[in-house]
């Protein structure tokens, strides 16, 4: 499922469009702790009070990347599950994907300052919904009801934990990485029972 | 295995154990990012440079720090295989449960930081292996040789995102997190083969 994700944010003569870029642009290269609304102005060739009409706090400006990046990581996951693989190793190897390409905005979604900027944001809440049902509805196929949200948050952990090591430098990069997460991977799912 | 951690590190007439202190105290309240120089020294009482005449950077504060943090880690796993319970899943409470007890201490251990300020850290790198020799001396008797990195791997990328999930409050905290940490730990553990 592709869809031009620029179609419905861009609009005509507005600059909050620019100023996201950016703003994704500086969590790429400084993670969450480098954005500043004076940088972003900066960037965007305007002033922080202009900035400011557009974005109240940086906390709306995180809002709106953390609602970009659960987007496009629940759309990354759907395509994913529509190739030939089987389901939630497909599904595991989408997600740190993301993580891996885009590590300063994952940091963001994922970070300490999530409760603090997420708060009551409706689109945040939908896109981790779908995504949380896109992995239970493939866990209902295979365990009884009440494994399915142990095994749902068993899930999560591991590939949460094995993105953040990776985007962190935890894990020696010497090895072929891309072979280790699959390795990983297939070693947690073969543990799992097959779909009924 | 207890013994007295600050017999080692306190030394009369010497600042450095309280300036480490102070940081300890700052990154709790704050995260990593809260340490400052000059707060530091404003807690101990004395001036940003006389903090720097016991650390010349802040990434020395933050190897120190790292340094108690990995050495306390390893003997609060050391302590659990002690007790009477199944080693893996203890070993995975306790370290789930130190994550949670020191959020600050742990998202420096492993935050994207970490490899500025842990390079050519002997003490660190020591621990560190200490902690994976501890997890892969139980997996040793379960699987073949060649899946026990495979494994080890799995398991501190479950037991790492869970924890991370926990103190950055990605779970809903109306539940009873205690047992589910233990269902999940359960759930992944029962999952691996027997120690032979």
């Amino acid at each position: 499922m592709t869809r031009d994700k620029t179609a419905t944010r861009y609009h005509h003569g507005n600059l909050r469009p620019t100023l996201l870029a950016m703003a994704r642009a500086l969590i790429e290269e400084g993670g969450p702790a480098a954005l500043s609304m004076r940088e972003i102005g900066r960037r965007a060739g305007v002033s922080a009070p202009a900035a400011y009409h557009y974005f109240n706090s940086l906390d709306a400006i995180a809002a709106s990347l953390a609602e970009q990046g659960f987007a496009e990581l629940s759309e990354t996951i759907d395509a994913a599950l529509d190739g030939p693989r089987r389901h939630l190793l497909a599904g595991g190897i989408a997600y740190v994907a993301f993580a891996r390409a885009n590590p300063g905005l994952y940091r963001l979604m994922f970070g300490e300052s999530f409760q603090a900027y997420s708060k009551g944001n409706e689109a945040i809440r939908a896109s981790r919904a779908r995504i949380y049902r896109q992995m239970k509805d493939d866990l209902e196929k295979r365990l009884t009801p009440e494994d399915v949200p142990i095994a749902a948050l068993f899930l999560w952990s591991l590939t949460h934990g094995l993105a953040l090591l990776m985007i962190d430098g935890q894990v020696e990069p010497d090895a072929d990485l891309d072979t280790k997460i699959e390795d990983i991977l297939k070693f947690a799912g073969m543990r799992l029972p097959a779909a009924r």
